[in-house]
């Protein structure tokens, strides 16, 4: 299994927000949605090896879980991963995951619970590069387009560092770059 | 210089399309909102030297290209390189770039006047790994999520051809792919 978890520093609770402003009135939902995208699709097929953690912050924290192995209604384009998260933010919810789509899930909780179930790593331009690295973890954490704050620095100082190259990159295009190293390992 | 070009064969050439709709009425243009991303952004910042030429086939052959030199007004989102779009179609335009936006520009055309201008290579799955040839082409040619054609591929036959990796991926990624493995050979 390969877990991708993005925290998404302002990404709206609300489920009352607009499909056409992502980036303004949602708190930059955009960049979490091209994180989805990036996280599943293969052309013409999705990773069905493949959770995708959203962590939202632009409100109470509540994280929201994409499946590979039993997500529906999935296509490339921002809209519709945008329309399933609103679908999620919609339902009631409390600390364990319901789903509210096939394969789409949603607790409230964020970051802090999800590091104490899966050792991650963080995906980050000082870490080491993936393409030496012995072993590639399974489990990915990204910032959004915002640097970390100091509580979640502090909270994975102590978790390995990854990453892709040279130049510093958005959170999607970072996953796709991991999951080409990743897959080249594992062909 | 870096220089993309992607065929998008449903991309419609009507400006009335909808932003709303991209997958759908304006036949995959998600697909090339999604390239022009890949080609240009970086965390909080544009790569000023590419080139992303997109050629439309979902009405009379036409070709829009986006300068990282000089483009303004481009957001990652689908929806804004999308707008822009839509507003260079809405542009008259003849055999020539003519400029709709800063950094945006239009003519009537497509991939066989492209290749006559510079020499393209192929990304391809069934291509030689990006990682070991010895020198990256610079100009690089992509399908959307359809095939080539007979006729296309009858143009692109001699053309080299590279491949990203062991999966089949859509276009972006592959372009995101590419410009990770050139920005390592020029860092």
């Amino acid at each position: 299994m390969r877990r991708f978890a993005i925290v998404g520093h302002r990404a709206t609770t609300d489920p009352g927000f607009s499909l056409n402003d992502m980036p303004g009135s949602a708190g930059r939902m955009d960049v979490l949605c091209r994180c989805v995208n990036a996280g599943f699709f293969l052309s013409h097929d999705l990773r069905r090896n493949v959770e995708c953690y959203l962590i939202l912050k632009g409100g109470p924290e509540t994280t929201i879980l994409f499946k590979g192995d039993s997500v529906r209604s999935l296509n490339p384009d921002e809209r519709s991963a945008g329309a399933l998260i609103k679908k999620a933010l919609g339902k009631t919810c409390g600390s364990e995951f319901i789903e509210s789509s096939p394969g789409v899930f949603i607790r409230r909780g964020g970051l802090a619970r999800l590091l104490s179930e899966y050792p991650f790593a963080v995906l980050d331009e000082s870490g080491d590069d993936i393409r030496i690295v012995k072993s590639l973890p399974e489990n990915l954490l990204l910032s959004d387009h915002q640097n970390f704050t100091e509580e979640e620095e502090a909270m994975t100082a102590d978790l390995p560092r990854l990453s892709v190259g040279p130049q510093v990159l958005h959170a999607d295009h970072t996953i796709t770059i991991y999951q080409n190293e990743a897959d080249r390992r594992s062909a």
